[in-house]
């Protein structure tokens, strides 16, 4: 079986050090800073980067004079000297992309998950795409330091299984991070998918600049990532994030908890194609139509000033707005970034009403107001985030627990 | 104006990293475990200690011997050589600890809030009550660290003020922390009630052997401390913890947010006792009765077996475990505990049937089970929490962000 380097693993603490340094450093470091920085040797400093050069992560790029001395040579790093995989599984659409060291996407790809396929087969298209887009892309496997895969909660995260999401049928305790580490050769980090796009939004969004946020999350399912002191938080068993059962009206569907109003249920996707249908807004898809291209028609209509359709949009914010006061009621948080794939179909419409009515609310005790924005990620949010995850795995001197199986 | 000691405000970070050694050691260091432990030279920590003893807060305490070489002298706390103040101000009872050095509890007070007297005779009443306390137990003033006081939210963190407590009428704006800080001559510490309770779960009850937990406080108002890593989620204003607007039922008593179903109208202790009133349970009290009286008549019905009592408490149990499925569902703790002031007279009821119906909900995301018990600590949680915050400000080396007056 095939695996990622293990370079990274063999260099040790001081390697992860230097290279992490190098990494926030995106106009160099000397050896005499990184030296200073680290309060390591300079023969340290020395070897670790000779080592990092010699493996084409980290390059030497010009040079600083500073005084009369012999002028250091800055130390970058080498964006193309290793590469991520980040995956998501979403309950209708399956994300790849390929990250390179910088945590920039290289190439994305974006495909259906079919209906009534097995988890099996589908591991296994998982695994022909991530070939097929390492080949295309000219980046060989011992480049890749492993495979990122965020998907819908409860997940075991001690043992890397799904355990029975609520919106992918037939997945119920299926071992996701062992077959897909089979399939590929790669070491796999599984993780939520709202944790997953909450990583994403700390590393490349506008996330990064503050310590405390809320990630909306708007997939097939919702949810809500969370970040505290610029941390994802994960909870004691990596399952936070779940908001589907915040009671949000009085009334609405039945809930599979029994109860009627829950978000989870009136929000979704699906519920707002379903209720464009029932109430003539677009005709019924044919047959065999994914959420996807229905939610699209959808949003069309509206886009194009349907009243109806903008009503039900109207209502959404609505809910969303509710739910939005809950946890910042509770956390304390005074952003809330929304993304995730279905949400920037809907997002001019839904997202203003949602700052407005937020901030009106009397519900609301924050004595702030609370910000709320579109994440400047767009739609391959969590995958990109499951991808970052991996960089922070194997390039973090301090690495968060994580789930990987090698 | 006489303050606090300022000792260990001098004392500087290396004083600070060995007495935080030394508290976190009941047993008793040696020197030499001091140096090892920290990495500070032997010289440093032989001066630091002869200060801390010769100030009176470490005292040398038997001899360990160790192989050949000369025994080494044992420093241990000595929790009498300082002391902090923690007062808990609830809409209608105000409590009182003095703690030692330890966080033991040396005395304690309760007082209920007089109806209708203004912020400054209150704070004027505080200072008169800690001056007795300090008399009362012999402790001298510059033995003193500090006062805590727990208040309920929203609060100003940066100005130490409390903005609109919904349940303080005439609490509007008031610069509580400068205004005791004033009355009493000490530094003053303010910190929101439930994260209060929060620390003290921390620092000496269950909540220790946890990282992640949430405290549910039942007071004369509702709220959540939430711990996550070992540490009080303050949120980005210091007001994390409001749950008062979850809704657990479709209908109930119109809230002030302007909905029905809060669980902030429908489980603090005035609406059960309104509710007994109303259907006959229990008499209503004499005119000028407290909630507090009123609510130890009513839990003494419900313990004497009325079914009309325990019919409300199970209801309250129900709204309670709902609005706690909202929450472990969003930040995946998996372990509540349950107190404030109100809390032990209801429990023995309450407590088992919200752990029945939290675990037997299919809202429950969480794969392992919510585990619920009530707090070791008792009615004076959150006081104690206070003067608990008044030592780690003084105390640890890396004090967390926290509002002082001085």
């Amino acid at each position: 079986m095939r695996r990622g380097t293990n370079l990274l693993a063999v260099g040790g603490f001081n390697q992860a050090v230097i290279l992490d340094l190098i990494r926030r450093a995106p106009q160099g470091l000397s050896r005499v800073e990184i030296a200073g920085a680290t309060g390591l040797s300079a023969q340290t400093v020395s070897n670790v980067s000779r080592r990092l050069i010699d493996s084409g992560i980290v390059l030497e790029a010009g040079k600083l004079n500073v005084g009369p001395g012999k002028p250091r040579t800055l130390l970058q790093l080498e964006p193309t000297g290793l590469y991520s995989i980040g995956v998501h599984l979403d309950p209708t659409v399956i994300t790849y992309v390929l990250l390179d060291l910088a945590g920039d996407v290289v190439t994305d790809h974006r495909a259906p998950l079919p209906a009534n396929a097995t988890p099996d087969s589908i591991i296994r298209e998982m695994a022909e795409r991530i070939a097929a887009i390492l080949e295309d892309s000219v980046v060989p496997h011992d480049r890749v330091l492993g495979v990122g895969i965020a998907a819908p909660g409860p997940v075991d995260a001690a043992l890397g299984i799904l355990l029975d999401p609520p919106l992918l049928d037939g997945w119920t305790r299926v071992p996701l991070r062992e077959a897909l580490a089979d399939a590929t050769g790669f070491p796999v980090v599984l993780e939520k998918d709202v944790a997953a796009a909450a990583v994403a939004e700390i590393w490349t969004g506008g996330g990064g600049e503050r310590d405390n946020f809320a990630f909306f999350y708007y997939g097939t399912g919702i949810g809500m990532g969370l970040v505290i002191d610029r941390d994802v938080l994960r909870g004691s068993s990596n399952n936070a994030g779940d908001m589907g059962h915040i009671r949000v009206a009085p009334t609405g569907p039945l809930c599979s908890c029994g109860r009627r109003g829950c978000i989870g249920e009136l929000v979704v996707p699906h519920r707002l194609v379903a209720e464009a249908v029932e109430t003539g807004i677009i005709a019924e898809g044919p047959p065999a139509s994914s959420v996807d291209d229905d939610f699209s028609r959808f949003s069309d209509v509206a886009a194009d000033g349907s009243a109806g359709a903008i009503a039900i949009l109207d209502r959404t914010a609505a809910h969303i707005a509710a739910a939005v006061v809950v946890i910042t009621n509770l956390l304390d948080v005074d952003r809330v970034i929304f993304g995730g794939p279905f949400w920037q179909r809907v997002s001019a419409r839904v997202l203003p009403t949602i700052a407005e009515l937020v901030n009106a609310d009397p519900a609301l005790i924050s004595p702030h107001p609370i910000e709320v924005s579109d994440s400047a990620i767009g739609e391959d949010v969590a995958a990109i985030g499951a991808g970052c995850l991996v960089l922070d795995h194997f390039l973090s001197p301090r690495p968060s627990a994580l789930l990987i199986s090698e």
